[in-house]
């Protein structure tokens, strides 16, 4: 990094959070310090053009804010809903946006008038977010696990983001808990993802009420409209049905861990998301089939702890995606 | 390293594997030359201050083939069938050796004088010689798996073993492929060990057998003594019982190796041990449901590929574990 060019170690950086629903896009200045933000829908129905214009329009409000030249910024981070080669900042797939193969780093870059744009997948940012400044500041090895909608995951090996050979890694939503299970949206099926996310939730309790079994003629929920909120909420209050949903998406998604420990044998489990709202009752038989089901000298040593970052974690870690990339 | 000492990063390396069955050693000079070997009987009922004592011996008189002395030794690297602590050269528990926090690198040591002494598990030794001299070569990510009586691995990572927190990464056998699986050895049940292992397929095949279901009457197994040699000769005839016990055991693997794909997004599988013997009719379930159960993306570009190291993987790459220790 020259300072010819203006920018210094110490220049302001930029993280963006490109989600489905929203785009938020926050300045930081030394110490991560919050210097600016601005949020807007993302309308991904409007085609990639106009989603990365909006995205450049959102910096360029947030630098605004801070009384920041665009030119001054070192390294701007995206932090995107899909599959991503970060090498070339190219969204490769990302369903709830519609993109395929998306020169983002590029496009955004000429919005940005030649700003230094890094991208990489939104559990990425959240992972590095948090092994910098978050839950995993003490940890060398960890797996950070988001776990509502869908669930999504990211490495930090030896300190740093593991990323594998292509960008994939990290995709525990994807790994197979039961081999006989129902289909997944990514052409498997069996995925965690169908049986311990917020959607696995719903349907796993639409399933139970309108087979008419024993014990759901009863149900809190019956006659209510489904949704992962509502079956935590009848589960708190003793609804059986409901109880049992949740243990099952728990005790899951704590097999899909206890692999995970035995391949990685990481210090600590990260694990976010929407979910958590599920409290104990969700999380005690996530953290004790992953301890029960690990081999013991894996299993025994490995924690499982919350995030520390809140809904800023997106931007904070997008930003130092940027302040961590080497800039070609 | 100093040269005071007569060591020099040119001198010999010593490569020892220590199996349940037997000890090898072997002496190796400049660009990998074998100088001397010896092998013994491990007899692990004998103790392990015995089984040391005879790893010593072999290490003695495979460097005294060589008219080398062991002060002239860089180092002594020991591949061990067991969870090990490489970090202090412990053997924290071989079910095969009866052995449970033995300090192999210390007492192998001070047996030959004071050389300086690396410890790992077998499959480790093996990773990092496929990496650095066999079908690991071009890749930087690719996990090492051995399918025998048993199934282990290793990771490389980055070009480098990566060992995790505490020196147990790379269990893939001990992954859950199915969450009501027979129960294994480790305390879990359900992993792919139990399905996909010699010993898995023995079990299997004699179920089978012995629940006389249509079809096992007219088996060719029947009335043979099991073995896996027997089920793999067996489906190579034809034998509609063997093929679909060696078909299940195939595609279970490959559904571990998914879940693996999906998690660290590896270059490559490299796949040796006992069960290669099984051929195509082994490795094609397993290649066929890795690449159809893995995300997309993460699947069309992963490659199954089988060792290029004999019968020496073993020695060669406990030597090059002590070659690349960093000594304390």
């Amino acid at each position: 990094m020259s300072e010819a060019d203006g920018r210094s170690p110490d220049s302001p950086l930029v993280g963006v959070d490109l989600g489905g629903t929203n785009i938020r896009a926050m300045v930081f200045g030394q110490g991560m310090k919050v210097l600016g933000k601005r949020e807007a829908p993302t309308r991904a129905e409007e085609g990639a053009e106009n989603v990365i214009s909006r995205m450049a329009g959102c910096v360029r409000a947030a630098l605004g804010m801070a009384g920041i030249e665009p030119a001054a910024v070192a390294g701007v981070g995206v932090g995107a809903a899909g599959l991503t080669d970060w090498k070339t900042g190219t969204v490769l797939l990302a369903s709830n946006l519609g993109w395929r193969d998306v020169h983002l780093a590029e496009r955004l870059s000429r919005e940005l008038g030649g700003a230094r744009v890094a991208v990489d997948k939104d559990t990425n940012a959240a992972a590095l977010a948090e092994a910098r400044l978050g839950a995993g500041r003490s940890f060398r090895h960890f797996l950070y696990v988001t776990a509502g909608t869908g669930i999504g995951g990211g490495l930090v090996l030896n300190g740093d983001l593991y990323r594998g050979a292509t960008g994939g890694a990290g995709d525990i939503g994807h790994t197979v808990v039961d081999p006989d299970g129902p289909p997944c949206g990514c052409g498997s099926h069996g995925c965690v993802e169908v049986f311990s996310s917020g959607g696995g939730i719903v349907n796993r309790a639409k399933a139970l009420l309108s087979s008419g079994r024993m014990g759901t003629e009863g149900s809190l929920l019956k006659g209510e409209e489904v949704t992962a909120e509502a079956v935590f909420d009848a589960a708190s209050k003793g609804d059986a049905v409901a109880e049992g949903v949740v243990r099952r998406a728990g005790t899951l998604l704590g097999l899909a861990l206890a692999n995970y420990v035995n391949l990685n044998n990481p210090e600590a489990v990260v694990l976010g998301g929407g979910l958590l709202r599920g409290g104990e009752r969700y999380l005690q038989p996530v953290e004790s089939e992953m301890r029960s089901r690990a081999l013991p000298a894996l299993g025994e040593i490995v924690r499982l702890v919350p995030p520390e970052l809140g809904d800023d974690v997106g931007p904070i870690g997008a930003a130092l995606l940027a302040g961590e990339a080497e800039w070609q």
